[in-house]
């Protein structure tokens, strides 16, 4: 195959396949479809969409979100409730949760989670500053949204075990998402959900 | 969403979902991978292989292959047979063929097939070219192997009855393919594959 295709064509294959989800065969039609167009608008758009995101965009100084500015647009919407904060993961995980709609606090991210042997300890996905934006900003009230895995659990038990006393921490409820089907539940969250069942109706009488 | 999101991120989100097979979704998680690494290597480099491949490549002057030279690497392979040439939809078909190693001869590629109502006739897929090119290269044997729809079938028979009378046209063989399931296949082809069937045991006797 390598003999056949044009050096630049190859290239830009190979660079394409460094995305996610994106395979050889998948690369070589996208490659294909960019080079077809007629005036390779879309592909231009694409390469200036680039250049600009990859040279401008940085961390929030506050939040550690994508930003071109020194502070995000959440953090500088003044509308928000400023003693609530939301930990997560990652930026993807703040656009999940404000389609809820259902949270009006700013958010902090950590760009990933504790992982010593991977040498990834809080230093690593900024606790200080977590901690720092706390203090701050007289933050009473944390959620710590990291993900339901071994790794982001003990994140989120460092964090609520280092931070200040004065602190609320609380993390989401787990349990059967709405509109599943119990019957394809894995065993761990339906037992969970079971434990931590909710009364719907109170016993009257004696 | 769009509250949330930064203007070059956003932009950047836009311009992946014009990829092919990308969905919003698919394309934000794209992005947040590109931004999220360390010295952003595999985006520069995307980056630049775009750069380098929509500003570059060319058609081939002879087959109409991408390429960055005035030929392409096939038509500069003199080993290969001049008087045999392949006519095909795309370039991706020419990758399909020579990965079977069963075709040693040239190709000439379309980009498209006929289509009136688009506004596609013969001198859009670049047919005047093609047959300028049988006559100059003294081309004595042509397969057409434009895709087995209704479009496709229309091109070849177009070339078919257009081509100069000292070439033989064959077409790629229809019937059920190998490893398939007789089960799975569709009518048409399983009604194809009957009516062409092959001897494989001629009656003795009588």
């Amino acid at each position: 195959m390598s003999i056949i295709m044009s050096p630049a064509t190859k290239q830009l294959i190979d660079a394409l396949c460094c995305l996610q989800g994106v395979g050889p065969k998948t690369a070589q039609r996208m490659a294909f479809q960019l080079l077809a167009e007629p005036n390779r608008e879309k592909g231009h758009k694409l390469t200036n969409a680039l250049h600009t995101a990859l040279n401008t965009v940085t961390l929030c100084n506050r939040c550690r979100c994508y930003t071109e500015q020194d502070l995000c647009l959440l953090c500088c919407n003044l509308s928000r409730t400023p003693e609530l904060l939301c930990v997560v993961e990652s930026p993807a995980d703040i656009i999940a949760i404000e389609e809820t709609q259902a949270f009006k606090g700013f958010y902090f991210v950590l760009h990933g989670h504790l992982s010593p042997l991977d040498g990834i300890g809080p230093d690593e996905i900024a606790i200080p500053q977590l901690f720092n934006m706390i203090q701050k900003r007289s933050i009473t009230d944390i959620i710590i949204a990291t993900n339901p895995t071994m790794e982001g659990k003990a994140t989120a038990h460092y964090i609520a075990t280092h931070v200040a006393s004065n602190v609320t921490c609380s993390q989401l409820a787990h349990g059967v998402p709405l509109g599943g089907e119990l019957e394809y539940l894995d065993g761990g969250t339906l037992a969970h959900a079971l434990q931590m069942r909710t009364t719907i109706k109170e016993k009257i009488g004696e």
